[in-house]
């Protein structure tokens, strides 16, 4: 008889997070706009590592100790007290290389905080930018999957769903799906690929307008292209680096 | 200056609905499979109104002293101690005609009982039994709206969203929508319109194999069928009648 395949789910929301196992499960963090595609990015870059930390303070407090770069954003926008921001341009291999970046957001570090806490096994981090290599982890390890959208201060997003999408229709014939959230997902992607970046336009995504309103379409047009920083972000001791 | 359109948004699930502002607001609760489709057809039929309540108990107490018509469901089945249970194609006219239903059910009931806590203005139930007649009132009441879905114990499914989607569509031109849920409802909807059942069983809906595992394939035919029970109900001092 064959293996039962293991499972995928999708979690909209980290206030739909609790909803699921978490125990012997790999979790993918997923803040498309901008996070998880800066955090791709600044590894790719040749970052030493990236820390994830859940508040501003104590990204100050870690940067100061550890001499790395202080970065995050609150709403959007750089957060008050740190150097640098969430934009993957901020990030270049001049600037990154060799250097760690302490790293908070609204909602991507957060949702990984609450990913650990809640027993993952595994936790990497997703967006266009490593697409490809996070398809092919889950591939390769063949364990119980959870994609987890950090979507915005709870509330569902497009484009943390288009990203999940992308995923469960790269992955979905390894795995056993009984999962309203990816079917939405996967049909969404579907409706999108062609051009990601209409869809976020046409669709009037709440982020989408947001991060156009500070003027940084470059930034939404960079995370929503595939692979260009395929790498794969693992956390481990703390830390996310590039899993071997 | 024209007046400013009034807003709707999506709750994709009770676990998300404290995220959305009640105040002065319309709330359609949305249970397709299969608890508004049972309320509207049960007042269609001539119930002279349907209770709906959040425990076993209270449905058997209550039904006791006014002689109603005890139903409900835990898990998709009669509920233990209830007579009848949520089906549409229980509560015919030669039945329920005149007579008062007391309902319990796993996910809709709760949500309406969360929704008048949180303070919503008004709240009538939808499904597509009377897609019409919601979107004619949400017109008519020029009120912000939050399409409430029942969900499957918090997971998301994808009936419920397929109908906020049919909402969505056919009365966004007169809303501001600045919601992602209700942009990614009406994507659904638009993926599944020519054939409901169809992409239910294309898509492996969870709560569509729960009931198909029950042979109430019937059920989920009407269920999603438009128009077929095109009432009103209208929550008012503790029970469901139908809006005038």
């Amino acid at each position: 008889m064959a293996e039962p395949r293991p499972s995928l789910y999708t979690s909209l929301s980290p206030a739909l997070l609790h909803l699921y196992d978490l125990n012997n499960t790999v979790v993918v963090i997923i803040d498309v706009l901008r996070a998880t595609s800066t955090i791709a990015t600044a590894l790719y870059n040749g970052a030493k590592c990236v820390i994830p930390v859940d508040s501003v303070s104590k990204c100050i407090e870690l940067g100061k100790q550890i001499d790395g770069i202080t970065a995050g954003e609150r709403d959007g926008k750089i957060a008050e007290g740190l150097k640098y921001g969430n934009s993957p341009f901020e990030y270049p291999k001049e600037f990154i290389n060799g250097k760690t970046l302490v790293l908070t957001t609204t909602n991507g570090t957060r949702l990984l905080h609450m990913a650990l806490e809640r027993g993952a096994s595994q936790i990497v981090t997703g967006s266009f930018c490593n697409l490809n290599v996070v398809c092919n982890y889950l591939l390769s390890k063949n364990k119980n999957v959870i994609l987890g959208c950090a979507a915005w201060k709870d509330k569902v997003n497009i484009e943390d769903l288009l990203f999940a999408g992308a995923v469960v229709h790269a992955i979905k014939n390894n795995f056993s799906i009984n999962c309203d959230s990816s079917q939405i997902a996967e049909t969404l992607f579907n409706n999108a690929r062609k051009d990601l970046f209409g869809f976020m336009q046409e669709k009037n995504a709440s982020h989408y307008n947001r991060l156009m309103g500070f003027g940084l379409e470059k930034d939404i047009r960079y995370c929503l292209t595939i692979n260009n920083a395929d790498v794969l972000p693992f956390y481990e001791d703390g830390k996310l680096i590039i899993h071997k």
